[in-house]
């Protein structure tokens, strides 16, 4: 139904999926899902975070695509096919300097991921990663816990910078289609010279249809990664957006041979969907840290007390006593 | 978002999920599952199917949920809550003579499921039901494979029917958000002496999205299951309703609770979801027995052959030949 001319896919599952393993993809897995995407036709593959490792504690015990080294790059894509390169950086763990020339990197796109706060400075990367050659888009993440005032200010910097994209971001997994609506017609009003993106989670089973409603409406770069593969209850699902967008490009063969060899292992040892805490931690419109620590222990299908828990005033504070 | 001043949810987990099982829930089982859903004030239960194991093949291998029968009901809920019961049956294998008057039955609603051709046999059993007292509905099965002809001749028929409710079923899967746009609204226009049901699957990920939006658009009756348990892909899931559903008299805590203690050591014993054999079919729009077949071989998560055997015509239908 949704005519795919306009939209594009950007798939983070290399990413958004190192948040669940720590990045431990091998270079072999890197390189057959490059392949897999270039055969599927998708637009963009987001192959890392681009932050610095001086500026992250605990950087080396993290695997190499969370922070690219474009040296390495070269050694892992020696030949680039038509699926473009992009990583994503946060505001205070990039460092500029290791921001290459575009004619010297084999990125095409730098991502700057920021909360509302932020937007002044995630602008001000923005306009350095621009002036360096590169397309820019601006991420602004937890849009359902910001307030109206904020986002109006926050819109008149956006429409005076040269980026060109900007993203909603659903970072809890908490809005329905009715809220993504009323976000894309908000964000069109007011920014009607910048291009839309969107990005969602699936902590209500919602990440794909959202996705979908937000192409609808005329957003254009769409987040997916293979098998939905991502923190917590993952993303929109790649395989669902290539076999679903109409009058498309796109095929959903290499995908499904990528989830055969890979994804279907590897989700054998590591977890990530629709898990009963990260639906009460979408539901609840909250970051999913509180349901990661529940899955990371032995209590992890206690789901009754972790829902009493996060719906229930701490004792502590009881104003009573 | 929605309202649920209208809205009401039949909870299927025995009836769809006993096509998981075989209907092998034991007594306690449903016994704890209609205390929660009554706890949870979801509106219907469906409890099995009232069809006849005179007529089906295979009766006696099934558990009690296939074959419902009224002393047994009683049995099983001695004390009967606020929750409806509900029972299906299929054109051709239920014996009229087994359904009670309604004051002597523990049901309320009768709801009579069929495929286009026989909904005039099936609004004959819908009048018969009516006039024993109970609640009924029209289960259109199959409708993304329904031309438009078909359609208007049953909605004649239809309007002129005892029927309550009229659902619109999404058996394959294969529907998103404007599939079930366009289909409410065709049923609203032909059919504006009815009231509305929907039932979707989960083959893509748009069991729950597509509910809401149906909910939005006036449909009243939304089939559910606790953890979406139901065949193949399953259903929208009952906790996300209760959850979502705005202005709302449901409780999520009590459907917690069933699925902690019932549901999550279910899963691991038997199979539903958003599995990739699964999601093929929902994208081609076929009826998922080949999934499920695959599934049951060692060739599961085969799923490119799978892929390539249901989109290349077959060998022995070569016209070059």
């Amino acid at each position: 139904m949704i005519k795919s001319s306009q939209t594009k896919i950007v798939d983070c599952t290399i990413r958004d999926g190192g948040l669940v393993n720590n990045w431990d993809f091998s270079v072999e897995f890197v390189q057959q899902l490059y392949a897999g995407l270039n055969e599927a036709g998708v637009d963009y593959m987001e192959i890392g975070y681009k932050n610095s490792p001086k500026l992250l504690k605990g950087a080396d015990q993290a695997g190499p695509w969370r922070f690219l080294d474009d040296d390495f790059l070269k050694e892992v894509i020696p030949h680039k096919g038509k699926t473009k390169l992009s990583a994503l950086v946060d505001i205070g763990r990039v460092d500029e300097d290791d921001i290459l020339p575009r004619e010297e990197s084999l990125l095409d796109l730098i991502r700057v991921a920021c909360y509302i706060k932020d937007v002044d400075k995630a602008l001000a990367l923005v306009q350095t990663f621009h002036d360096r050659g590169y397309e820019t888009t601006l991420n602004i993440m937890a849009l359902s816990n910001v307030m109206e005032n904020e986002l109006l200010e926050a819109f008149e910097l956006i429409k005076e910078s040269v980026v060109d994209v900007v993203y909603i971001v659903d970072s809890y997994g908490s809005l329905d289609h009715k809220d993504i609506e009323y976000l894309v017609n908000k964000f069109k009003t007011h920014l009607p010279n910048k291009r839309l993106g969107v990005h969602t989670h699936n902590n209500m089973q919602l990440a794909f249809s959202n996705t979908l409603v937000a192409a609808d409406l005329g957003v254009e770069l769409l987040d997916a990664s293979v098998y939905g593969m991502g923190r917590a209850a993952g993303n929109c699902p790649t395989e669902l957006l290539v076999t679903h967008l109409k009058g498309t490009k796109y095929e959903l063969r290499p995908v499904l041979d990528i989830i055969e060899r890979f994804m279907i292992p590897l989700r054998e040892k590591e977890e990530w969907g629709y898990i009963i805490p990260y639906m009460i931690t979408g539901t609840l419109d909250e970051h999913p840290r509180s349901a990661m620590a529940l899955r990371a222990s032995e209590d992890k299908d206690k789901v009754v007390d972790f829902y009493d828990k996060l719906t229930t005033p701490e004792v502590t504070f009881d104003k009573k006593k």
